[in-house]
């Protein structure tokens, strides 16, 4: 007996009935808005990774030599493979581009709740635009999917921020920053103590009273950026407020501004975001972690050797993830059982009709099982009810003497007989009222 | 500037959307059949498949050994990953087990026209009946997807065997036979010329008389199964040719038994294969390969530690692969090009009408872009164009003062106002028409 490796699930289908509508529900939602699927490789050059991510990341990939002697890594997120993409078709491209693809990713590291080492993600990207309504119809898109999912403004909250803020606010101290350890920094800011947080803030460059005043210049509130751009006196923290008011403007437009809460502590871990950035989190915080996250990458295009392209996008991890842990915390988790719309039952030597029967309502397209296993009439009424069947057609020698056929309703119990030639005849998905 | 690796494809929106129709068809005709979508992992113990499978594919597996120290795989094919599952659940699951799932699998092969190293299998079993109708019910869900993809008995035609047959005919011989080199050569006889088909039965153990005798009797029709029992006086063959017969008679029923010709040359290369087999190939021959196959394997559970548990099942290749090489040559392939109901394009300031518009048809189920660039009318339509919007919705400053909207048709260029106050009002798709 073979086990499956360690962090990677096997998903049986009660279980992937309820992933399957979240999934769905997910995808639907962006393609409304337009988003088109593509599809990606799971395996890359490990230099694309080596190159341009974040050291965090490639000390977790699933990487190997291939036997042409490639160095390859299992994809750990999508990004790099999408920027790669639109540098490949850059002139052919309309913009925006706007792309969504779900699908497992690989990261080898640490077991805990929620966090597996293969997980799946929607991705969602804009390419090519640098307007603040590209931002906010990332955050409407996100927003949408988790209210189609059946959460509300009191289970989920969009914590907005914006690099250039936090680099800004940094580069007005008088004191030589290195700023990507600075905004790593910030992002663990709610998972290390205050003594530690200090401390890799200093290590960063700044003083211990920088650091204080930095964190205290963090805790501004939307209705006070005008007051931290006159007191940063940057012209970087203005712009990128401006920026971010703007985006937060168009939220409002789109019907999401209710949403998002600013939050200047959210800097998101990964280096290549540049402007606006946000992380998804539980009202409730009974989910600790982000549950998703997301913003705006304006140099990585650029940084793969294409033209200078604006993007912003998000990733919500939908299967073996936190987005699940969510919506099982606020009560909208689906089912996690089958569902079946009809049993057609054969005894004796009915199954010409069955079979007939069977192929009509599959026509219309409903989901309807039979006989292949030559069993008992008992033992087909069991599997009838082990995959939650709505409706049992009774396919029987006897009735078929009276061209009949018997139509059972499987919640109520209640039967009754039909035309043999008339069903399912003009009905779509007939019950059991449609002949009683 | 980074390449994608060898054998592995970028698939870009248009050409997605041809294979998105292609694989929600193949998917949808599943479901309807009871079939339950799983989830599984991309990786596996590489010793799973040096234990279980032929040497052909263990030499063609991308391997490694992950930073635990485990020898892992990327999945070849996902037979032994859901014998695994069965096994791991025999006794929860009710049986049959009707699982479907499409998802890449990964072998480090030559790449040629419809071969990569990287491709996409819907895989659709069985388990857990020995009856001939979940064979032919597995014949009929192949033909039923196919002819929804618009495929007629004149493009296609499923080649169906009996591994017993083989096994049966090759054991009739004076002779000692190492049956798998013996029937994986059959496998073979359409790619390999005469001389060393014979060369390869006779190292299997048979006289070259009795290679050229046996290779005969694989001429049999479905019309002289009876001689060849009578012929070869083999109980072996006589109950796979009854049972192959009851199955044929099932697909009768089933509606699917004008897409079957009895091809006992069809063996199927892998050597789990214990029953019926089958290929499906391309009628006019222009695709050259089998378009897939699938057949029965009933040990390959009891294999795996678990009960005896017959199974059978199939896997076309939907993506990446030869299904869509017979689509394309029958003329049936899906139009490569994005689809979008609307574009509502604004000028000025009317980007909270517009978001409101486009939120309420999205809100009906259409996809509905709308500009996130801050672009000029003109740059709007151009974009709009690209997409292939069906209607645009212009939201204009000066119209929004006699409260009014365009509706313009982007095929016939015929527009019209409409109160932007019932728009979209009662029309779950409103076009030009409803209002001109």
């Amino acid at each position: 007996m073979y086990d499956s490796l360690k962090g990677f699930r096997d998903v049986y289908p009660a279980e992937m009935a309820a992933y399957r509508e979240v999934i769905d529900t997910v995808e639907a939602t962006a393609r409304r808005y337009g988003f088109r699927d593509i599809t990606t490789p799971a395996l890359e050059a490990t230099a694309m990774y080596v190159d341009k991510s974040g050291e965090e990341i490639v000390e977790e990939l699933y990487s190997f030599e291939d036997k042409g002697g490639r160095n390859v890594a299992l994809t750990p997120e999508l990004t790099p493979t999408v920027a790669r993409m639109v540098v490949a078709k850059q002139q052919e491209l309309s913009k925006p581009i706007k792309w969504i693809s779900t699908r497992p990713f690989w990261r080898y590291e640490q077991v805990q709740q929620g966090r597996f080492r293969e997980f799946y993600q929607t991705n969602i990207d804009i390419f090519g635009s640098s307007d603040p309504s590209a931002d906010a119809e990332v955050l409407a898109v996100a927003a949408d999917m988790l209210t189609e999912l059946g959460l509300t403004a009191d289970d989920f909250d969009f914590r907005v921020s914006h690099r250039d803020i936090l680099s800004g606010l940094l580069a007005s101290f008088d004191a030589d920053v290195d700023m990507q350890e600075a905004i790593r920094t910030v992002d663990k800011r709610e998972k290390i103590d205050r003594e530690e947080y200090v401390s890799q803030l200093t290590s960063a460059g700044l003083s211990v009273s920088q650091a204080e005043e930095f964190d205290a210049l963090l805790q501004t509130g939307s209705d006070a950026l005008d007051e931290l751009v006159e007191q940063s006196g940057s012209e970087q923290v203005a712009g990128a407020v401006a920026n971010l008011q703007a985006v937060l403007a168009a939220a409002e437009d789109f019907g999401v501004r209710e949403y998002c809460t600013l939050s200047l502590t959210t800097a998101r871990g990964l280096d290549y975001y540049t402007g606006v950035v946000f992380e998804c989190f539980d009202s409730t915080g009974d989910v600790s972690r982000a549950v998703f996250g997301g913003g705006r990458y304006d140099d990585l295009i650029e940084g793969f050797g294409g033209e200078p392209t604006p993007a912003v996008g998000f990733a919500p991890g939908v299967m073996n993830s936190t987005l699940p842990l969510l919506l099982q915390r606020a009560g909208v988790w689906p089912d996690e059982e089958l569902s079946t719309d009809y049993y057609v039952l054969q005894v004796g030597g009915t199954r010409p009709v069955a079979a007939r029967i069977a192929r009509d309502l599959r026509g219309r397209g409903n989901v309807v099982e039979t006989d292949v296993s030559d069993r008992s009439f008992g033992a087909q009424m069991g599997y009838a009810d082990s995959i939650n069947a709505e409706t049992v057609v009774i396919v029987g020698e006897q009735d078929l003497e009276n061209d009949e056929i018997t139509v059972k309703d499987m919640v109520s119990g209640d039967q009754t007989t039909a035309p043999v030639d008339s069903f399912p005849g003009e009905h779509d998905r007939p019950t059991y009222d449609d002949f009683a």
